[in-house]
């Protein structure tokens, strides 16, 4: 069967951690508001089907419908995913390891979009402007080698991936979030990449999967931009 | 066996989320920092057993000893329970509906921290009082409603549990959120209880649950105060 994910169209967002993983686990799925062709357009068509008569409505996209059911809050469908399609460890013990990571990751994502958004997610970021800038500074600071830390020694535990010797959605999403810090953070990441030598050869490999080979060139990922990692200048230094 | 709950002593925090779940299911556990019978000590056996070489280590307590596997993360020490312990539906379906919850209500819990943090987490609240002010008010004004409004519709949908017949640990958790939310924001939730009478009153049938009845009153619940859910008669407001 085909998946239907709906998602904003136009950024990566927390649909890009699903998009990942159906991609690269070769399922087959209809972007359903990114297949509109129009942003707009696409947005609207989301909307509708938010608001529509469901028995688990979802809160906010991602969202999948799958086997009549529809399943939201991205680590969530990773879960689904991976346990459907074998994209994490079968085991009970590397099951709630790489969701426990997952939701790691969720959290530091959360905190990379609260950066420039730190007093009310509804208004501009140039009406909270100077307090993304205090925010930033201790989420460069503090926030960023406390997470990459974690990862770096959960991968030189369990290495070469997050969970041993086969890539899961966890590694996936561990890439999009280096992405998209690299994107937002320039001066900062490239501070601290030393630091942190398995975190980014892990997302360097997850870049040359053979599995992701014809989908990260394509026009259906999404480019960093307006989204949950955006680069203001001054918002990103060293130190 | 008995299982060994680890989190910071002498606040509810994400550990009583946990802490509900192995009280209503019967659970025998361990709570490792408490039972030093004083904070301090509490706090440092935590960082004692934090930092020691486990090959699945956490990031952050909670975190949960089992079966020889640490499991961290609030969300995923529940998904652990529920299934071990039928604390969830057994079904695809309705397990993953119940993760879902659970990870809504966590996004509106790490939501309420921020409101007295919005800055920075390791700073003091009386550094980041004036950003607490607007971030509390855009809380009080769109995300109460939002999230509160979801689980409304939640219940009506399946009722009269979040997943039907039978509590979850998603119901104990709602339980918890509203306690916490009552506490920090009570001229807010005053203000809005009636728009959301099925959340309110299932609220009200956790707190009798004969499951909980031993617990709730004990000293073994922890009392709000310093924590995630903070009253501030500043940052409340009916409006």
């Amino acid at each position: 069967m085909t998946y239907d994910l709906w998602y904003w169209p136009g950024i990566p967002g927390r649909g890009e951690f699903v998009r990942l993983a159906l991609e690269a686990g070769g399922i087959a799925y209809r972007d359903r508001a990114m297949e509109k062709g129009d942003e707009d357009a696409g947005a609207k068509a989301l909307m509708a089907d938010m608001g529509g008569d469901r028995n688990d409505p979802p809160l906010a996209p991602p969202y999948l419908v799958a086997d009549g059911i529809t399943i939201a809050q991205t680590a969530n469908i990773l879960l689904f995913l991976g346990e459907t399609h074998g994209l994490a460890p079968s085991d009970h013990a590397g099951r709630l390891w790489v969701n426990q990571l997952q939701l790691t990751i969720a959290d530091l994502v959360a905190e990379a979009h609260d950066v420039h958004h730190p007093i009310d997610v509804a208004a501009y970021y140039e009406d909270q402007k100077d307090e993304a800038k205090r925010r930033a500074r201790a989420f460069r600071k503090d926030r960023i080698p406390k997470f990459l830390g974690y990862f770096e020694r959960a991968i030189d535990r369990h290495g070469p991936w997050l969970a041993g010797a086969r890539w899961s959605y966890a590694d996936l999403s561990l890439f999009q979030l280096v992405e998209g810090l690299r994107f937002a953070f320039p001066r900062r990441i490239g501070h601290v990449a030393g630091d942190y030598p398995k975190v980014f050869m892990l997302a360097d490999k997850v870049a040359a999967l053979p599995e992701l080979a014809g989908y990260l060139p394509s026009d259906r990922r999404q480019a960093f931009g307006n989204g949950i990692f955006r680069h203001y200048p001054e918002l990103d230094a060293a130190t």
